[in-house]
């Protein structure tokens, strides 16, 4: 099936909004082996809409056309969507009632502009969106199935998931219960977790089990979709894989589907009763602002301290006394037992950098040293990473967020990764 | 003139990468008074590419066809521009000399498939690439002159403003002397802005000043577009106008130009041999995460300390015996003060937040109270801001960056914003 997205908008065309929406319905139709093969962007004016409608439908099976159904007169896609296809707007009474309902519940009085947002092409099918007032439509330009929907990124995803999703799999003839299982991993380059999982999707022979990655560094994302005739089919055929996977990737698993490894690590210390309390340096705050906003995190996250020098490090934990040289493990060990004391929690994670002298540049390293402390217990590690200042910086919180949750779930904290030189 | 922009590449049609190019490439010539009127996404395939160049060649003056430029097979663009222009491809003995001194600078062998790079169409223009070995090329394919751009963004970057634009602005007749003047501001809303300067841009009578915003939460940019016949010119229109915009945007004025709010605070700071340190709660630190890392704070950003609650943040400064109740300006003017003598900086932010109970909800507020502090002088402001926790930390974080940055230049701390309900 071939299939096309085009998105609308004077803000997207001229780049006043970067287009996070086109990425965001591709990729959810990979995910359940669809493929996008064309994507247009046009502004609001009706002649450019039109040719662009026009267009995709002589090329495409399938079309999906994102913004414009908004209440205001540059708002066009109803409009020349009922064009291209050589039919009427007719009111439709139900999405009104549903508008007017929409703003009584908020005490409000619906605008009269928001009544254009009820208008739809004659032909068209409703495509609920219980979160908003663009009202999602489906219909036929020449030979193509177009989906119209809301240019609003939330009313856009749960209108892809719920309504255009099913429609598209069911014209494409594909087996219809599909299921993406994905694992997150942080340490292991693409291409060594491929060579590490080789084979895996051979273990369901049919072809049915299909295996990606989506690498966004430092975190490397491992994607399973499978499909089959219904759930029961789908739950038996991944079951295998997903087993063999945890197998063959092991401690580098940090979370699976939605999880991250903050949350991972918030939620591990609330089981355990645990507090935290972080100190570091040179990554300006960024493992406590992972931490920091989550919610529950208000019992756990006891406090953060940063500085960019390791005097200010020492001295904030009551330190002073301490030459503060060179970044060691011992000083890491030093510093995450001397912040349990003043904070009362439970864990202390400290993560002290020491950067390369000179200007930032690609062979620009830092060494990190990083420690994870209880009342009775200590374990640190040593790693280097090279790539500029960014990349140490990145590198450095998911290293020390990632050890603390290896800490916490009884793994070891120091296991090889790619991106370190020793 | 009718410009379109061209995209290639898999990895931007199945969403794997955002397309910030696009909207780079659309805002920069918006920038110089051009306006892209079509745009297209294609894969890595060389029927769909061929289509996309023609279907373009028939509707555009000026086409920027962006990725494709690189060695390996899936790079198509050169081969593809010389079919749809009926040329052949010859081997560019010039870049290749270039590449070749490229790799032995860096005392590598240049692998023998770069050499694909040094292959373009008979009938191009080179259009230089200092940083990369993808070269950049210009070529008539129908009626259209093409531009042929790297993928990667900072070469289309550099290309774009060195290369391209001249070119276009060449090609379009307009007045080639161009000049974009930006202003950054926080606490006033675009409306209100433009309200504020209505009538700034017929100062010059001939309508060569064009006035735009881009407004990017919390801070908005004020754009001034000047055309002229040169540099002496623009800059004798553009004199009168900015002193005007200064004159009634006032103490909201942040930056102008390339200057960050961090990065003016940082300045205005070490300009007085200042040495800060940063207590916050809720924003998880991000104060300290803007100051933080930029070159040069490591001389003036003493400490940060942040937690997510009022006692904490107490502790964390010494206020143990304070009774941590309700978040008020002298609250948060003793806490100010109490961060001085541990971190011995002479300046002390102190911004405490307090949410609103009760689930995340775009009426969920938050009272600020923040303070300034030195050893001599302090001075707070109390702020309440709607929209949801995010929302609140976003116009917290601000809030605080840009009161300090008025306390250094001598400006009033407290004056009213648009954000704020009261």
């Amino acid at each position: 099936m071939r299939i096309e997205i085009i998105c609308t908008g004077d803000e997207v065309l001229t780049g006043k909004i970067v287009n996070t929406n086109f990425a965001h319905i591709s990729q959810k139709l990979e995910d359940v082996g669809l493929d996008v093969q064309w994507g247009t962007t046009v502004g609001d004016d009706r002649d450019t809409l039109l040719r662009a409608f026009l267009l995709a439908s002589e090329r495409a099976d399938a079309v999906i056309v994102n913004g414009g159904l908004g209440p205001t007169v540059d708002d066009l896609s109803q409009e020349v969507a009922a064009q291209a296809a050589g039919v009427e707007l007719l009111l439709d009474e139900t999405w009104l009632a549903r508008m007017e309902d929409f703003f009584r519940r908020r005490s409000r009085v619906m605008p009269p502009n928001n009544r254009k947002q009820a208008m739809l092409p004659s032909t068209a099918e409703r495509l609920d969106n219980p979160i908003g007032t663009a009202c999602g439509f489906a219909l036929d330009i020449g030979k193509a199935r177009f989906f119209f929907t809301p240019g609003v990124p939330r009313e856009l995803r749960r209108m892809l998931d719920e309504q255009v999703i099913p429609r598209l799999l069911a014209r494409s003839g594909l087996q219809t219960a599909i299921f993406l299982k994905r694992f997150h991993s942080y340490g292991l380059g693409e291409s060594h977790v491929d060579a590490l999982l080789a084979g895996v999707d051979a273990l369901v022979p049919d072809g049915s089990v299909k295996l990606g990655f989506r690498a966004h560094y430092p975190q490397l994302e491992t994607k399973l979709t499978v499909r089959g005739k219904d759930m029961d089919e789908v739950r038996r055929k991944l079951g295998p894989v997903e087993q063999e996977i945890r197998r063959r990737l092991g401690n580098f698993i940090l979370g699976e589907d939605d999880q991250t490894l903050e949350g991972v690590v918030l939620a591990e210390l609330a089981r355990q009763h645990g507090t935290l309390a972080i100190v570091e340096t040179f990554t300006s705050g960024q493992i406590a602002a992972r931490i920091g906003p989550l919610p529950g995190a208000e019992s756990v996250f006891r406090r953060g301290v940063e500085s960019r020098d390791l005097a200010g490090v020492c001295a904030g934990v009551g330190l002073d006394g301490r030459a503060a040289g060179e970044v060691t493990p011992e000083l890491a060990e030093a510093v995450a037992r001397a912040v349990l004391r003043p904070t009362g929690a439970t864990h202390g994670l400290a993560v002290l950098v020491d950067l390369d002298e000179g200007p930032d540049r690609i062979e620009l390293g830092g060494t990190i040293c990083l420690a994870i402390a209880t009342a009775h217990d200590v374990a640190s590690r040593r790693s280097r990473i090279l790539g500029g200042r960014e990349w140490v910086r990145l590198g450095a919180v998911e290293l020390g967020l990632d050890c603390l949750r290896r800490y916490l779930q009884g793994r070891p904290v120091v296991e090889r990764i790619d991106f370190e030189k020793t």
